[in-house]
């Protein structure tokens, strides 16, 4: 058990995704576990909180999401740039190795059966709120934020603190390929 | 006509998106104008590009978009700091010359009945795709992206170039009340 990670108040939940992060999505279904990486989550509501997450057809995390109806979001950190790339870009169906090889280290947290991942600065435990046209269509899916985490070291108080932090502790934003942005310098408006 | 407008590729309309940035949603319909700040905007698709955001019941801007089925989303800029937090916080319903005293300038494309707002750094304009139990139930809309520019000072070849361009043109992050991140650091994955 990581001593940094405590619990966040729901109502402050969406303010892990505010700023638009990639994130790991990992599910579990009958003793099978995987880890994804997505740039496309978004904040959808904020009581009780509520996010959209795409998730193509073609990948395993989905069908475990569908069989399960749970699911974590989590946000990966600088530190975790290699790990975050490699889980998006490997599909445990062709490589069941996939989360060995990319370093990736699960956890648990009582009363949730998900696998969380180690090392991130923030994790949403999610119920899926079956919408069939949606995820049929557009491959979006909704989840309901039950439980919400973040590392002392980055997220405190209901805010950010990437400023203060090692440059380590940034969010990851996806562009395309290889290519991300760390989060920059904190900006505030009168 | 801001000669560093240029068109961006539709196929690479989502890397405007991708990274996460807060944006500005406008809209038209009989001669009304308005911009609204949204956190909540995610890419949804590649081809046809397709987006989602949320839009409050509240809003003026949702009005419009209802009635005239579309609108634009563009990336305001660390410079433009101080505008989007104040069309994030005043109603049109509330404050008829907010546009005027948040300092938006609007500017018009050719073939495009909408409203764009001078000085971000991208713009997509979008159409409705209706999906009304999302619109009501989650205040969730969708849009097909049906043309892209871009600002070439700070993204060019189908890239961001963050890293190169003054920081007034970095994507603002929005996390709650008035705090923002700008973007950051340029991270290369193996």
């Amino acid at each position: 058990m990581n001593p940094h990670q405590k619990q966040v108040d729901l109502a402050k939940a969406y303010r892990l995704l505010n700023h638009g992060p990639t994130v790991l999505v990992s599910a579990r279904h009958e003793g099978v576990d995987n880890v994804m990486a997505a740039a496309w989550c978004c904040a959808l509501d904020f009581s009780p909180p509520k996010l959209t997450v795409v998730l193509d057809k073609a990948t395993r995390t989905r069908e475990l999401i569908e069989r399960s109806g749970r699911f974590v979001i989590q946000i990966p950190t600088a530190a975790q740039l290699q790990l975050t790339n490699q889980v998006g870009n490997h599909s445990l169906k062709d490589a069941p190795d996939k989360l060995a090889k990319a370093g990736v280290e699960l956890f648990n947290i009582p009363g949730h059966d998900l696998p969380f991942v180690q090392g991130c600065s923030a994790w949403l435990a999610c119920e899926l709120i079956a919408e069939p046209h949606n995820q049929q269509a557009y491959d979006l899916f909704i989840g309901e934020v039950v439980g919400a985490w973040a590392d002392d070291r980055v997220f405190r108080d209901g805010h950010w603190h990437f400023e203060d932090a090692d440059p380590a502790w940034c969010s990851l934003h996806h562009v395309a390929g290889g290519h991300f942005y760390a989060i920059g310098d904190a900006l505030k408006a009168e």
